[in-house]
């Protein structure tokens, strides 16, 4: 091994290889090594060297089991071993991607680190759908919020997100969909937008729109499942199939 | 012109050239016209072809004055007349990019519309500093939010962020920093860790870390200026440098 050990935390975006940034390409071509989650897509890891080594470490956001520490060490062994080690992550490497433990136990072990930014599903997927996260007059600002905690609770922040003006994005929280609509309910917000996208950006994507008395209905009858993302917000009006579900709604 | 009208917003990414998404590189490559922002590198305006019109239509997000309705014309003349107008913000076009409104103006003139969305600044200038938005255990989420809402004032929303256990990323609120620093002190948050990056992924970037009772004294000896981002957050601790300012302060 010629090159002294580094890992670097790539993002690879949301779904679509296309939307991994090209710095993050770069780092894909020369790695040693690629450890990559879950949700990475197979056109992405053609882009490595021949003899790159490619493991997978995925585990499904949803699934409770981790196995965190493993990475980790796995990480420390491979840089120690071949140098130039990508960590690809889905969507952004520090938006709830357990890329700052990562970091923590590296500089522990005294490896060098590296970041290279992705585009979070929470911004990438809404974009895609033309669903603007802020808008003059409607919107000053977006929460991303995770649905996961590792207790197996809803945030405390969604708590104050709902008494608030901003758009609310809740990553790897479908499983709490019921439990987000009571919320936004007791709070007397069921005229709400609210849109659900799963498998965003990718040829089965799945888009569900509604407001948060009618979602659960609507989701169950367009068969959502995970991985999906949720947007709680006026914004979500300004998506161009919404007017027309208004229509349906009131001619109901 | 062989081209069908249509208008695609790209998101540029936060400053260097390398950090676009593949997709919106592509896009620039097959470009008629590109209306581009301020902040744009020149490097990726080289990647459009030969007979590329390329329009500056920058203002400085600091300016209150404003050109959107003109741009908003422009967009829909270019796209009548040459076919494929990529308009190229920095960022992503949906994060306080009015993206939200040229969408709006182009369906309403029956432009077709795509957007390419980019990473923000919010997430990715954090990300190349190694700070994590999001930690197990120290936050659950992060709250993006502008300092600069047209009437002038800071948004209502920082009055909730600031009892909200989210990080905060306040974008094009440089200006109003002496006002968030007050509004932090109110709440008992005076030992918050906060960090400054100005002109964050370029090779002028500048990087202040502190805590809110402090940040204003380090900014004004670093001369730190626009464009800057401000974080509010207990990850901020985690940038690499902060133990070390630590110690410093308690050296004092």
């Amino acid at each position: 091994m010629n090159t002294k050990p580094k890992v670097t935390l790539v993002g690879a975006g949301p779904g679509d290889p296309d939307l991994i940034s090209v710095k993050g390409l770069k780092a894909i071509e020369r790695a040693d090594v690629i450890l990559y989650d879950a949700l990475i897509s197979g056109e992405l890891l053609d882009h490595a060297k021949v003899d790159c080594v490619k493991i997978y470490v995925g585990k499904r956001a949803e699934q409770l089991s981790s196995s965190q520490d493993e990475i980790n060490s796995l990480l420390v062994d491979y840089a120690r071993h071949y140098g130039n080690v990508v960590r690809l992550k889905g969507g952004d490497p520090f938006v709830f991607g357990r890329g700052g433990e990562e970091i923590d136990y590296l500089r522990k072990h005294n490896i060098d680190t590296d970041v290279i930014p992705g585009i979070s599903s929470s911004i990438g997927l809404t974009g895609l759908q033309q669903i603007p996260l802020t808008y003059r007059g409607i919107s000053d600002s977006f929460w991303v919020i995770t649905g996961s905690r590792s207790d197996g609770s809803i945030s405390p922040d969604l708590d104050i997100a709902v008494r608030s003006n901003a758009t609310v994005v809740v990553l790897m929280g479908y499983g709490k969909l019921r439990e987000i609509v009571a919320l936004y309910q007791q709070n007397n917000r069921g005229n709400l937008p609210i849109a659900l996208i799963q498998n965003g950006s990718l040829p089965n994507e799945k888009v569900v729109l509604g407001r948060i008395d009618n979602i659960l209905d609507e989701s169950q009858e367009k068969r959502v499942g995970v991985p999906a993302i949720i947007i709680l917000g006026e914004v979500v009006a300004k998506h161009q199939e919404f007017s027309r579900i208004k229509q349906q709604a009131l001619a109901l």
